[in-house]
């Protein structure tokens, strides 16, 4: 099912495609999460984290609640980055207070020689079913961007079992075998590839890759374990829908020493975290590709007259022009006051208008 | 008291200086620890952490530990990086599994403005006590390294009361409060400054800063509250002590975006985590530093032949001539199996001398 309604607000799709806009775009990693009180009795009722993601009307639910507090121009889908690896069967489960868990970890060759990529449109209907429902419940009021975990990111929680913080496993088997290693990542990134059209089909409008962990690797093992599957996945990619690109954001957490290469990954936009300076990462990357970020999500603890300081910073160091998509250097922190998330988000409609003069005037 | 025992093994001096050696000086972060069953005997034996930090004979035990097992070129002082924010008042212990606390964490601005630094010479002498034991016992063999958390990390510990992933209060008080920040600050760097030259009184012959934190700064913040504190304690050291020169080196882990500016903190070396390529790291600082590092500590999960590969691989990134410590990017894990640490330890020896060989037929 097409829903063909125009879009009301396009700026973000606009922004990442470097086409001209009369403001700078906002929205923020996680916005759909615990620092949300609405949030928080959403969940309660659903039960379980994985109850939720797995409920399409809560899905939908909690994915338009930040929209109808704040003013922001993209609404995300509310989901899990482990969806994948737990419908390839590794029995995804949340134990309280310690994040995601697998009940069966990859930890021989026979069991990562025995996956396949699965079906979306079998075992993961529950996240198109949501993608569907939240763009009819949208309205067109704001384009809805579908996301993935990069294959590296999925590849050490099926590794390790969970989060991690030495990587023994997967970098144990990195090292030593490579080739497993390899053959791991590209039934993950197949998999990924047809989830990420799975939900283009259903209707995202524009998509992130998630690499979490990518950050943890050398910079040798980055482009051949993590980068180079990136690139692949958004090869595979349908460009367009209802005769709208398809905008692509990439976004490694710490990956700000390989700016350079990650901007030929095919990706139509970067997300930055908040160890770069903007201004230097649009230097570095020139024209190739449009910057989502890059507040210190740490700056919304501070009160709203510093916030709005360091909003105005973040669009003074990016500059004029277009090109750049506000939002933080990462997802939330869940004891964030709501106002302060407010805070920074009038301050990016308030005080970005003046870095698009010249783009309204002299259109490229 | 003085040692003035000629040093057998000088190399990891030598190097440190930028001047010629035969081969490349190794060593490990956290080379005693966990990971030795002989460390874990004597934990036991001393009972909590901060008992075996501040038993002068056991710290002595073992920071010698690791020389008795692998061909190590330099000791470390067993110690912890709070020290001095618990001769502070602060309180500091250790909830099993949890990591440091402190019971009276700064929250305010009258705590923080009743700081004053320590004098080494009172609260701290089981730490300049044990430099002076250590060095009797290493009996000139290899130098004996000396060290302290940065200001900066030092004070997000004091800040939040122990370790933290988003550093809300001090992240928070950094942004609201930049003053009473740099006040805090001034007072650790003080008391750094004091502490590190109690340790080159008591015998040690090189120093290192950790800037385990500085990492999650943005730029601009890196360069205000952690670098500038480094380059005003390492401008206030001893530079020398029986007629040798005392390396220090800075090593900010995540700081591989810095490396230029921390080229110019006045130190002699620089630490380097496995995100960086040490050739590429090499090229940026020019001849004004030495570098130390940079094997990805999870590569001693992987096998024995892998590991000398990849030290292989780093030794040939770094490149011939003088001015590299070989070091992992960060300390060792506590789960590898100390024969893993050997075969890394060897493949130094056995593989460095040649990119030695001009150094040594044209000394500088």
């Amino acid at each position: 099912m097409s829903d063909s309604t125009p879009l009301e607000n396009d700026l973000l799709l606009r922004a990442l495609l470097r086409q001209p806009t009369e403001r700078t775009p906002v929205w923020m990693m996680r916005q759909a999460g615990r620092y949300l009180p609405e949030y928080r009795a959403s969940r309660a009722r659903a039960g379980s984290f994985l109850d939720l993601c797995k409920n399409t009307e809560l899905a939908c639910e909690v994915t338009l609640q930040p929209l109808e507090r704040f003013r922001l121009d993209a609404a995300i889908l509310f989901s899990d980055i482990l969806t994948i690896p737990d419908a390839m069967g590794l029995g995804l489960y949340f134990a309280a207070g310690e994040g995601p868990k697998f009940e069966r970890p990859l930890r021989d060759e026979r069991a990562i020689r025995a996956l396949s990529a699965p079906d979306p449109a079998d075992e993961l209907h529950y996240v198109t079913d949501a993608v569907r429902l939240i763009r009819r419940e949208l309205r067109g009021r704001v384009p809805l961007i579908g996301f993935t975990g990069s294959p590296w990111t999925l590849a050490t929680y099926m590794i390790e079992g969970g989060s991690s913080k030495n990587f023994a496993h997967s970098k144990a088997l990195l090292y030593d075998r490579p080739d497993l290693m390899h053959h791991l990542l590209g039934v993950v990134a197949e998999a990924v590839t047809a989830y990420l059209n799975a939900q283009i089909e259903a209707g995202a409008q524009a998509l992130m890759i998630f690499d979490t962990w990518g950050g943890v690797l050398t910079p040798e093992t980055y482009r051949t374990f993590s980068l180079d599957y990136a690139k692949r996945i958004i090869s595979g990619l349908h460009r367009e829908r209802d005769g709208r690109e398809i905008p692509v954001v990439f976004f490694t957490k710490n990956g700000g020493p390989w700016l350079e290469a990650m901007a030929e990954s095919g990706a139509h936009g970067l997300g930055i975290d908040w160890t770069q300076n903007l201004g230097d990462a649009r230097r570095r990357v020139g024209h190739k590709v449009s910057l989502q970020g890059n507040l210190d999500p740490s700056v919304l603890y501070a009160s709203p007259g510093t916030i709005r300081e360091k909003v105005a910073e973040t669009l003074a160091s990016y500059g004029s022009g277009t090109g750049h998509v506000f939002n933080l250097g990462h997802g939330i922190h869940p004891e964030i006051p709501p106002e302060h998330a407010g805070a920074m988000i009038e301050a990016v409609h308030e005080l970005s208008p003046a870095y698009h003069q010249e783009a309204i005037e002299q259109p490229v």
